[in-house]
């Protein structure tokens, strides 16, 4: 552990800043031997905006340049846009900037081997922003994994269902553009199914996606003519696990009555887990002497993360992912230690992202 | 309506033979206005075990060449394995003998075609034994989605999770050979996921399958040498209804924990719906003005088939499924109605069967 | 087991009537070990009507009085309203006739009394017809409980919601009559509820009970003028268990959106139950070694009941209870052996109902 | 709004002083418009303990007697034990000092009444801690019933359904005594259930209540004589509201496998809402026009402060009940608004939790 704090620099004060900056001002009181952190600098183009977002989060000052902000820090958080990924990256990596940087690491496999690389020649931490990996109960069925629970792993499930894209008639964004977005549900969603895939089930050798765009073309708000809609709505696909599992994987906004349900199922020779993100402090677990599945409520002293919190009980919700997520990486930037998922991690999304897109264009298999 | 009763001829006695029976015997009481009928004939090859079989079941007679049955009754049940479907079949509808005949269809999809040919020339009513169609839910689902409770369908899932094989060292029976069985749980399971979703969202134009055997051999009971197991274990496919909806299809033997996990879950841009087997008294229903999903029992007396049984809330089992399907399928023969599913719908599951085959041996998607 | 059928007589043909017939003619297929019953008369006022449901149900003959039924028949059901069931369960006893007699048994507590004292003269059985404890679920409850696998029982919660009477304006029935009726929702759910608390966890001492009456007047169909409602539609009660638990019951007719809504929870020093009628395939267990509530089909092949049916999963309905209860009532009759609930046991819950109204008479504990 | 910051006194820093710490420390982010606060001083009869708990929640000093710390704030949170919520919350409200209290109340009726009584003599907030009030789904509950969405409410049940006491063989604590701790169960979680029924459906009439020690004695930790235990392990209750509702509560520290299951139900004539505290993002509806319960997800932008925080679908956790009480709270105390639940509150649910104890001692119902 350094005595002083690490000072933290951020880009994006959206969504993601938001949680981050959450997470950064819990960690003293529930995660006390987290390295104490400094809020730096706050990333923006529009400065006004930016300024007012460093008050309501706490930090110390505005850049409108990344450049200005990654020489002054030790930890860099890129929440930027897709697009904003690659190049602030490797720049603060080649600086030895810890870098904690959102999903999915970027727009295409060719940049995200480039901060993979970038990060491999690093004496920095990398870290990819998959924080559902952090939810109490994700870990808890990593454990149980681990300790064969449930034997040789037979099928694996992945869905994330929302619904904000329903409506026919709701305008455009610029997150229903290729150029903009990288892909739809796909980038979206998809990226964090394929990272729990890898995290609870293994490598994935092949795969046959499938893409599918429902409404072709809507209106931006405030505006007459509509614009053509290029990511995709939703996608589908099976894929063969290394380990000889099979797997299915499907995302959409489409799933009238569904907000966050990101839920998988895993099925081994021994027992078997399910987990909806909706209920995010449960796991349903058929052991292997039980008979059906037993909801789990990860919440004691001795689960994961645990005896951090409030007692038996008394449930976390979605931002606690970030505070575990950020103890974690600020753990290894300060000690040196080993942080997953990095950018090897990203990395390995990425493909499977991609792969995907190849077999729905070529309407078969690839391997990944 | 005929003023004798239908004299029914029934070739088979196991699961099947059980589930017929007892639906027979509980039309007059419970649907008084299903024509009558007289179990005349029961056919079996070990004239023993089929003589005990008929006095159990009420049968007044036994046969054990199935041309000896097919001359003397009005209807004749096809309850044998799959490759005793064809003929018998195909010779009770050239005689003009109504039959019910067990899925899938045929071993083979030439097989079903030669069955759909005889139904389409016969005067006779042709039944393939698709009973989930029967279940009060999902005909409470159909009569939503034609309403247009759901708007447009733009996915649909359907699983059917059993577990019985998840024993590696579960012994080898003759639903493990290809020979007598066609194939695993893609035809056993999968058949009737494909005719649900037929019925439920309609015709799929294009599939890509996977299938999987987990256990390469095993031992046969009071054997020491393994046998080879030739059909799947596990199937996976997605596909393109011809309305634009996305649909993913799996079915195991491997799902530990689950027993007949039947499941279904259809998203339209209205509303949208679950349902699961093994709770099969009521469905999940996403209304269109409502917030989450609504469990619904299906057991009202204006639901379908509610008249007939008992005060709302006094649930139905598995088995009224047989007693609904066999008071439609009888009404139909007695008064020369239409009946749903016939050989045509039992060739379509047929074809979606097949192409899931095709599909997997060549690793890419297939038109159906 | 004689070699003679058992000769039935039925007084009663309305929903208890079907559920029995149904029940008896189920027998031979699925319990072939059951005695053989031939349905021999069938007992109504009403001789049109009687004849009819006769033809029905399969009796070979009707008769209006009860009288010329007892005299004839080895078996005797009495199904009809709750101030019939006195003097014909009397008077068949006394010839030693077997009788089943439906809930609760009789208006009074006096009553009971007189006929448990006349089943205690006879040599034939004497059943009380508490069919949910017949239901798989509830004998697999029963089971875990008398291997210790809840250790020492603390709480009881039993709770029977219907929602038929929230409709204010619903017509006036003789079910709302205290004359015809005895009581509301106390007799009709309410002695269900204390049946089964006294199968799975024993005795009850003392009683706080409480009724009320939500809509007081009701205008008949078809009539104008309004009619007293002169029972309970809810009532709530909390109970000293011998064994030191302690019990809550409620029953309603008022709980919008139940059915059929029969649950269970009981908490022990080392685990824990629930059950609900409306999923009663399933018991809700929590073991010793467990963490949560673990879901259990209980259709496997060596459950209560299990090899009689289907394969596990395939789900039984309400209407089983009655087989299995007919084949343990029959099984005694003809076998000589023990059967339970028997008058005894009837009379226990009648002692129970009318604690509750003394106790809300007088506004406080009484003991039983 | 005041411009400068209200300065906050604490007593008591372990489980509710860490919560409410957390609390204050969100507002700014989430809640911009919500006063801004200096953490002043924190009290603890151990000051080097309080010194850490100070440096750990972000206070500046700290102080062992609450009578210097109370001069110099605006804000004081009481969150001590039960027995000293009087005299210090007295003593603030005094000098105008906004109070926030921790439930109960008070050890007695009679102290309940005194602190009410200051608190109605003064110009400064009294707001007893009543945190479930602010669960964003207990808040939408309130909103259906004041739309009418239930009608005329005929049932409420409450139950309150922890573990934590199940072995007979853990140790004793203060909590087990009554001197100490008030009551067990009943006042400690039956307290909550009882302001929330007062919230959701009014004021009850008339109660009879029982309580429950199921071990008598137990041993204090590194002790080997065991000490008695004086409070109630468990209690039930029924109950009757002023708008003629029944009422039945329940709560237990023996529910083996509840950890923190607070639930209610309410029946209505038009519907019907069913909670639980373990899954405190959604609400069952039961709606006039549906069939059966609908699971809603309450975390859309404009549901209770849904919009001061994530998307819809991205659950909140049990301390976010204390960021919206807080918020509520100090615009109240900067804003001169009115506050509930307040002392007055907190009296009611005080002579609640009396009365269960009279009615049990008399074994008989009596009035609040």
């Amino acid at each position: 552990m350094t005595d002083e704090p690490l000072s933290v620099g951020m880009l994006g004060y959206g969504f993601m800043g938001d949680a981050h900056a959450n997470a950064l001002r819990s960690l003293p009181q529930f995660f006390p031997d987290a390295p104490a952190v400094s809020l730096d600098v706050l990333v923006g183009r529009d400065e006004t905006a930016a300024r007012e977002a460093a008050d309501r989060l706490g930090f110390d000052r505005v850049a409108t340049d990344w450049r200005d902000a990654i020489d002054d820090v030790d930890v860099f958080y890129n929440l930027g846009p897709n697009d904003v990924h690659v190049e602030p990256s490797i720049a603060a990596l080649e600086e030895d900037v810890h870098v904690l940087c959102e999903k999915p690491l970027a727009p295409t496999v060719e940049a995200a081997e480039r901060m993979a690389d970038a990060a491999a020649a690093s004496d920095a931490v990398a870290a990819t922003g998959f924080n559902y990996r952090f939810v109490p109960a994700v870990q808890y069925a990593k454990q149980l994994i681990e300790d064969g629970a449930l034997g040789e792993i037979r099928h694996a499930r992945f869905r994330y269902l929302q619904d904000w894209l329903v409506d026919a008639d709701a305008p455009w964004t610029w997150r229903m553009d290729a150029e903009s977005a990288g892909s739809g549900a796909l980038g979206d969603l998809g990226a964090h199914s394929f990272d729990l895939a890898r995290f609870l089930v293994g490598d994935v050798d092949a795969v046959s996606g499938h893409r599918e765009t429902f409404v072709e073309e809507r209106v931006p708000e405030g505006e007459s003519e509509p614009r053509s809609v290029t990511v995709d709505d939703a996608f589908a696909a099976h894929a063969e696990f290394a380990n000889g599992a099979m797997g299915t994987f499907e995302a959409t906004r489409y799933a009238t009555g569904r907000k966050n349900g990101h839920t998988f199922e895993i099925d081994g020779s021994e027992g078997a887990l399910r987990f909806d993100l909706e209920r995010l402090n449960e796991l349903e677990v058929r052991r292997g002497d039980g008979r059906g599945f037993e909801t789990v409520l990860v919440t004691d002293d001795d689960d994961p993360y645990g005896e951090h919190w409030w007692p038996a009980g008394h449930v976390l919700g979605w931002e606690h992912t970030f505070v575990h997520e950020n103890s974690e990486f600020l753990g290894a930037a300060a000690g040196g230690g080993e942080y997953a998922p990095d950018f090897a991690d990203g990395l390995a999304v990425q493909r499977l992202l991609d792969a995907v897109e190849r077999s729905d264009d070529r309407r078969e298999w690839v391997t990944v």
